[in-house]
C-alpha cells in the first residue's frame, strides 16, 4: 500500500517537521497590528522559500495589506487548493503568557507534548500539517499523486481586507476542484470532524464623544455628559432579559435548526458542563431555551471584544472621560446579512446618543455564516479517511467561529469548500498560552496523506 | 502702610517666583503612580530646602507613603497654618499634551500669560503663592506678622491615606487658629472666593471575572458569559431615567439646599451654558429638576473615571475577554457616610452579578463632605481683604470638588479651615494641557499678602 509508506515517513520525519513549525512560530505576523507589517512579510517568504523546496512553482503575491502565498505543483486529473493562514493574533495581555509568545517550545505535559506559542494551533501548525503531508509523499513517490494549489493568506485575523479582490482577480488560478481548509478542530478534541456550517461575522468599533476633553469630576461631575456612562447604557441595551440581541432586524434569515441535524447533534453526546468547566464556568450564559451547542454552533451572538475609557493605570484619578470606546462583533447565521446589521446597529446606538454625544464607527470585517453540501464522493471519501486515522469515527459538526474564507470558495468560484482540523478545546487559539498538540500536529500530517490518498 | 511694600517687592520679586514654581514643576511628582515615588520625594526635598530658605525650621517627615513636609517660622500671638499639596495628576492621554507635562513654559496667549505643565494650578503654583507671600513679606519686615506652619501633603491626587493617621500623630504640631487652604478656584474665573461647601468623595475600582481565560468569542460565544457585558449592565443600572443614582440608601444624609444659599447662588449669575459650552457641551446632563450650579455644588455623583475590558489596541480581536474593571468615584454631599455607600454599592453590585461571575472590589479614598461657619472676624477680614485685591466683591461659594483635608481640620483638630484659591475654570486640571495663568499666580501672592495683614 502506497500510503504505509507515507505515513512512515511522516512519523521519521516528525522531529525535523517539528522544527519547521517552531521555525514559522518565530516570525510574529500579528496582522492587525501595522507595527507587525515586515513579520509577516518575513512570514510569507518564509513559506515561499519551504514551498520551493517541495519542488512548487511558489510567489509572494503583493496586496494593499499583508501578501498571499501561491503555490503550484504536482499533477493529474484532480486539482486541489489548500488554505491556510499565516497571520496571527496580537498576544496581550501579555502578562499571562508563561513565556514569550514568540519563542515558542515543546512541552510535556500530564496529557502529552505539546507545541506552545503564538499561532501554534491558528493556524500555522495546521497550515504545516498539510505541507509536511505534501513534503512525505513527494519524499516516498516522488510526485504529489494530483495537482496541488497552497493558497496561503497574512489577513485572516484581522478581517482580510485584501481576500475578496484577490480571489476575484485570480478566480482562474485558484479555481480547482476541491477547496481544503485547515483552521477548525477536532469534536470535544477527540473526534475528528469535517465542519459545515460556520458563523458569520460582522465586526464594528464605536467611539462615543462627549466632554471635548477630559474633564475634572469634581468640577463637572453631575452636569457633563460622561460618555462612558453612555457607551455602558448601549452595551446593556444590547440583549434583552431572555440573552436575545435587541438590534431591530436582527433575527431575520436566522433559521431553525432542521431537525435532522438537531438530532445528529443531540447524537454527539456533547457534554456542555465539561465544555464550560474547561474555562471556569459551570452555566450557558445565552439565549434561554436554547442548548450550549445551539448557543455555539447555530444561534447568532452580540460580544464586546474590548471596552475602554478614562483613566485605566494604576491608583485613581477623578477623571471624566472625553470618549468611551468598545470593539464589538457579531457573530452571525444562516442568512443573516452583515451590512444590513452594521446598519440597524449603527442606527440603534445614534437613536440611544443623548445630547451633546457624537459617535464614531470603525467598521472591521464581515462574512456570511456558510453551511455547506456534504453529500458526495468526495466527503464519503475524506470521513472514512479520516475515521481510519483516529480512534472514533468521523463527525459532521458546525463551529460558532467564523471561517469567511470558506463562503468565498463557494460563492466567488463555485468551489466546494471541505474544512478539516484539528485543533482541540484547550488550544487557547486567541488567548496567552496558545498551544497545538503535538497528537494534533503528527496525526494532522497523517490525516492529509490519508485524504489525499482517499481524493485521488 | 506696611503692606504696601510687600505688594510692591511681590510685584517686583515676580519674575524669580516664576522661576522657582517652573522648578518646581518640572519634578514629576504623580502620587498615584509608584513609578514616580522617588520624585515625590525629591519633589519634598525641595520644598523643604525652599522653607529653609525663608529660616523656617521645615523638615521632610517620613510616612507609610509619600512624604509630608511640616516648617515653622514666624512669631506673634496669632498662629495660622498653611496646607497645599506638591503632588499631581498623572499625565494620559500623553498625546492630548501640546509639550511635555514636566517640561513648563510661559506662554503668551490672547488672555494673557499662563504658566503650562502639569500641577501649575493644581496644586503646586497655588501652593507658592503662600510661600512667595511669605517671602516678601519677610523680605520686607524681616519677619512675619504670625507664626506660620506650612503643612504640604504628597498623596492629595491618591487618596491620601497617610494624612489622618499623621494628623493624629501630630495634633498637637497642627493644631492652630486656622487652617488656609490654597487648592480651590475663583468664582466664575473672575471673583474672588472663600468656599464654604465641598462634595466629599467615595473611590471604588471593581473588577469583574467570568471565564478564567479570555476565550475565543466564535468558540465560546453565546455560551460563555462575557463580564465585559455584565460591568456594562451595572453601570446602566447605577442611574435611573431622571439621572438619580439608584444605590439603596444613597440619598441617606443628602439636604436640599436652605433656601438663603439658593438665593445667594441664584444671585451669583452663574452662566451655566458658558460653562458648559467651554467643554464642547450645551445642556446639563445630571438630575432632572435641577440647575447646574446645584449639580456640580451640591448634589451628589456616581461617575465613571475609567473602564477597561478585552483588546482595546489597534485593529481587531475577537476575544471574549475573561475580565471587565471600572474606576467608579461618587461626589458626596451633605451627611452621606461614604463607608455606608461603599457597602451598599458593593451588595449592589454583588447582587446584580450573573450565576459564574465573580467581583473584587479595590477601595480608593474616601472622605466626608464639609460644609464650614463662615461667621466671625475672621471670614469677614479675609472677604475685605480679597476684596481689596481683586475688581470683584468675593463671595462665599460651593465646589463640586472633595478636599477631604477641610473636614479633617475641623473634625480632628478643632481648627477652622477657610479655602481660599485662584484657579480658573480652564485650567484643565487633572487634564491635559494643564495651566495656571500668571494672573492667578501674581493677584494669589498679592492676596495671600492682604490674608495675613488682615488676620493679624
Amino acid at each position: 500500500m502506497s500510503i504505509d509508506a507515507v505515513l512512515s515517513r511522516i512519523d521519521a520525519d516528525l522531529p525535523a517537521a517539528t522544527d519547521r513549525l517552531l521555525r514559522l512560530l518565530r516570525i510574529p505576523s500579528i496582522s492587525t497590528d501595522p507595527a507587525f507589517a515586515d513579520d509577516c512579510d518575513r512570514a510569507a517568504d518564509w513559506l515561499v522559500e519551504d514551498l520551493k523546496s517541495l519542488g512548487f512553482n511558489a510567489e509572494k503575491r503583493l496586496t494593499p495589506g499583508h501578501p498571499m502565498v501561491v503555490g503550484h505543483g504536482g499533477e493529474g486529473d484532480r486539482h486541489l487548493l489548500f488554505y491556510g493562514h499565516y497571520d496571527v493574533q496580537p498576544v496581550d495581555p501579555l502578562d499571562l503568557w508563561d513565556r514569550d509568545p514568540f519563542d515558542p517550545e515543546i512541552q510535556d505535559t500530564g496529557a502529552g507534548q505539546v507545541i506552545r506559542g503564538r499561532g501554534a494551533a491558528d493556524d500555522k501548525g495546521q497550515l504545516m500539517t498539510f505541507v509536511e503531508a505534501c513534503r512525505a509523499w513527494i519524499a516516498v513517490h516522488g510526485k504529489l499523486p494530483a495537482r496541488v494549489t497552497f493558497f496561503f493568506e497574512g489577513e485572516e485575523e484581522s478581517g482580510s481586507p485584501s481576500l475578496v479582490p484577490f480571489m476575484k482577480d485570480n478566480a482562474e488560478e485558484l479555481t480547482t476542484d476541491l477547496a481544503l481548509i485547515c483552521d477548525t478542530g477536532l469534536f470535544e478534541s477527540r473526534v475528528p470532524a469535517i465542519t459545515t456550517m460556520l458563523r458569520g461575522l460582522l465586526g464594528e468599533e464605536l467611539t462615543i464623544t462627549g466632554p471635548d476633553k477630559d474633564l475634572h469630576s469634581g468640577m463637572y461631575g453631575g452636569a457633563a455628559i460622561n460618555p462612558a456612562r453612555v457607551l455602558a447604557r448601549i452595551i446593556a441595551a444590547l440583549h434583552d432579559d431572555t440573552g436575545r440581541i435587541t438590534v431591530p432586524g436582527f433575527y431575520d434569515g436566522v433559521p431553525e435548526l432542521p431537525a435532522g441535524l438537531r438530532g445528529q447533534w443531540d447524537n454527539l453526546g456533547f457534554d456542555a458542563q465539561a465544555f464550560l468547566a474547561g474555562v471556569g464556568l459551570s452555566e450557558p450564559a445565552g439565549e434561554a431555551g436554547r442548548t450550549a451547542l445551539e448557543m455555539i454552533w447555530s444561534r447568532p451572538t452580540c460580544e464586546v471584544n474590548g471596552m475602554w475609557s478614562g483613566y485605566t493605570g494604576a491608583g485613581f484619578k477623578t477623571v471624566l472621560p472625553s470618549q468611551a470606546s468598545a470593539k464589538i462583533s457579531f457573530r452571525l447565521v444562516g442568512d443573516q446579512d452583515p451590512l444590513a446589521i452594521r446598519e440597524s446597529f449603527r442606527k440603534m446606538v445614534q437613536d440611544m446618543l443623548p445630547p451633546d454625544c457624537t459617535v464614531e464607527f470603525t467598521p472591521h470585517g464581515t462574512g456570511r455564516a456558510g453551511a455547506f453540501e456534504t453529500t458526495g464522493p468526495d466527503f464519503a471519501a475524506a470521513r472514512q479517511a479520516l475515521s481510519d486515522e483516529w480512534p472514533d469515527e468521523a463527525a459532521f459538526i458546525g463551529c460558532g467561529g467564523s471561517i469567511p474564507i470558506a463562503g468565498h470558495f463557494a460563492d466567488l468560484l463555485g468551489v466546494t469548500p471541505m474544512l478539516i482540523g484539528f485543533g482541540k478545546e484547550d488550544d487557547q487559539i486567541h488567548s496567552p498560552n496558545e498551544k497545538y498538540d503535538m497528537e494534533s500536529f503528527h496525526k494532522g500530517i497523517r490525516s492529509w496523506a490519508r485524504v489525499l490518498d482517499a481524493l485521488t
